[in-house]
């Protein structure tokens, strides 16, 4: 069994850091680079993308709002139009600064408040994926299993790879519990460990009510932004490993 | 006799406008957008993008540094490196914007004190035309005749297209007399006009001392950003057809 | 009788200009100066600073959201506190700035929808006005007659001026008409001219209905950032000596 | 003897951390706090003035050059009235700030590159202070002694406070060792703690060639955004007390 885990990376800039980076692009096998909207500059891309081809990592953009202090995380008031060329923008960018260390840009994941706008409305969606092909058609779309996102990325004929969030909460329903709530963010190691482990072996998830739902995805993110996300990354890597699975990158196991 | 007309364009951006990009868009062969850090937004690049569509005007990349109060004019403290990022993402920003249009992006045109940073040093120079050359080997960059961004050009392999300013003074040398210095900007109407005309006819320009010298160009700049340059623009295209010449895209006349 | 006449001034930077500040400084009593967020900035504000020193015109602030692209009229997901801090930011730096001129910040002049938010909360409009007492007690508020911020800056013990917009329609209960709506923006000089003529004299404002409504304001505002503002503010003006009526600064006026 | 023990804070903003803000508030007698151009936002300065007088700390402005990649350590091309003009918006946006909070900002403390463009030229740090006491004349400004801002502040009769870089190394002549040079930085415990020992003691530092020279300050400026910033500011404090001297904050100890 062959798996992708990956984490949002170069989200800080100039003297601003959020993760260390060097030290978790030896973990994952896919980076989620930010393209200097929410997060990351021109600098920090180009880094990223080195550091991603020295450890035989997978890139992806990761565009998001352009928001630092509220590090798009903040739905703001945009028009479809300005969304899809701030989408476009961004990973156009990140296109140009790996083609520049001869890296190919993989994937695409929404950062925060981008992806939710444009999960809300299907239109939005199928705007944003016709973009995304009239850039690149070989991109793979990072997505929730069911949801919007996924089926204008199937509508309009872009691979996609569903991703499982080892250390957030869902519901039943299998959404992610929002943020703000009690028990959102799944935050020790033991259980972080063993929901990693269950969705290997059994494909599924402990919901916050107890109830054991299906979890198809064939990717893990773990979060960055977070005191302890290394160790956090390095659980997860040694759960997979303890598998018996095989780390790949998003753009080999997206289909 | 095949000659290109070009200018900046979008440099405005939300509320503020340096130029009538709509008229502009109806005189010249070709638009050097802004790519939002002098000037330009996403949303301004993609409305540059369209006008030229529907006006048959090719489109070039007008990277330039991030100093939106400064207009891009002052040069700053950037590494090499940094500059030679900050170029990459505005042009990969541009290019997945024209895609999203199914346009092309057919040349590169510095703006400002970037490109007087990246003239004075040829090892940037060459920099900075090999990672043109990664991105896409067949855009052609502007240059001035005889500049170093020339040599390095044409060392990376890339097409260059000479510009003639017809508002701007030059020195017996060949260089441009600095904005500060008296007489640097050509203003009147018939001023502009003789001098198109005689570098059209003659491949001359008589300098700032009285010197006729040769001006190897097959481009014309018209600066958008001062009052009166839409009917400078005018002005200059009607020499242009006046001497019998036809308009083409830098990119059709790169060589 | 006295009035005021006021215009939103100084909403360029760098390279951009949304009006003949120079101009429009000789015909007003009062400007309302951007403070760096929505437009302006710290070197622009001190040239209107100083202009309005050259010319007898009282200073206020006038602050928006940050938000150039959207010249501050999009709401923005601000907490109240941000928006408080947001608006104290920005109204020390402008006193700072007009004290290093010997110039006193008179008044206070909330922009687009920084405004539109602190009106709809009593909670959020008593904040804001506290942290202007809090700052100096002797600014006046500029207000609509009847609003929410006319209610709180009287609670807190803050003078108030109500302002009439002679180029914005109001509906029959006296609220201005949202900007998007037909009919919302008053353009032709006669009708500008009548109706300052019917408020200056009457005391009334025709509705966008055509009912006759009362308007209680000792100070008319006028746009800086539309084709034909600087005419129109002429217009006002000569309307204003016609009526026999003397211009006075926001801060004489307001009680 | 009394003794200030400052640090720079509040540099963070958004989901940006430089130092540990909270705890190093409980070290300090002074912060120096930033003004949202190299660093820090409106919400964040608010937060530091609450902190300060939750503490009983003294609060300055920080003010730097509007460059957070860069963190307002490269010196950039401004014009002395520009510089001029972002010293006071920062200063006055801070001043409002602490109003709302009932604090007063006590004193200044210039920033890196700003701090290096004022100290250059006479006419500029004398132009910086007239500004400084325009806006409030009971302002202190942090200095080293003997350096053109402390002439200039004298000159302007403001009052300073010298400070002593108790994590930098000084060459023969009393002035700092450039940032980039091997040895600038002292960053062992016993190092610091002897040098806080001998200044107390005796008023002088060993230079960075083994001269023992005078140090005038009555201030100690501890780094905050270095790793192990904040242990060592505490080895600065036990040294402090050790040596019997008592804080104080900057307003308190300028003369």
């Amino acid at each position: 069994m062959k798996i992708d885990l990956n984490s949002d990376m170069g989200e800080g800039f100039g003297p601003y850091r959020l993760c260390d980076d060097d030290a978790m692009m030896g973990i994952v096998s896919s980076a989620n680079i930010a393209c200097g909207f929410h997060g990351g500059d021109p600098d920090t891309m180009a880094r990223m993308v080195r550091l991603a081809k020295a450890n035989g990592v997978g890139i992806g953009a990761h565009p998001g709002l352009p928001d630092r202090p509220g590090f798009g995380r903040r739905e703001m008031p945009f028009q479809p139009d300005e969304l899809r060329q701030q989408m476009l923008y961004q990973l156009g960018a990140l296109i140009a600064i790996a083609r520049s260390e001869t890296m190919q840009v993989g994937h695409l994941s929404f950062h925060a408040a981008m992806g939710t706008m444009v999960e809300r409305d299907p239109a939005v969606a199928d705007m944003m994926m016709q973009a995304i092909v009239a850039v690149d058609r070989n991109l793979a779309v990072f997505v929730t299993a069911g949801s919007e996102i996924e089926r204008a990325a199937k509508r309009a004929g872009l691979k996609t790879l569903a991703l499982f969030l080892a250390d957030r909460a869902y519901d039943a329903r299998g959404k992610l519990v929002a943020r703000g709530l009690p028990g959102a963010l799944v935050k020790d190691e033991a259980s972080v460990r063993s929901r990693v482990r269950r969705f290997l072996i059994d494909g599924t998830v402990e919901a916050i009510d107890g109830t054991v739902i299906p979890m198809q995805a064939r990717s893990i993110l773990v979060h960055s932004d977070t005191p302890g996300s290394l160790e956090l990354a390095r659980t997860v890597r040694s759960e997979i490993e303890a598998a018996g699975a095989t780390l790949a990158t998003a753009a080999e196991l997206a289909s």
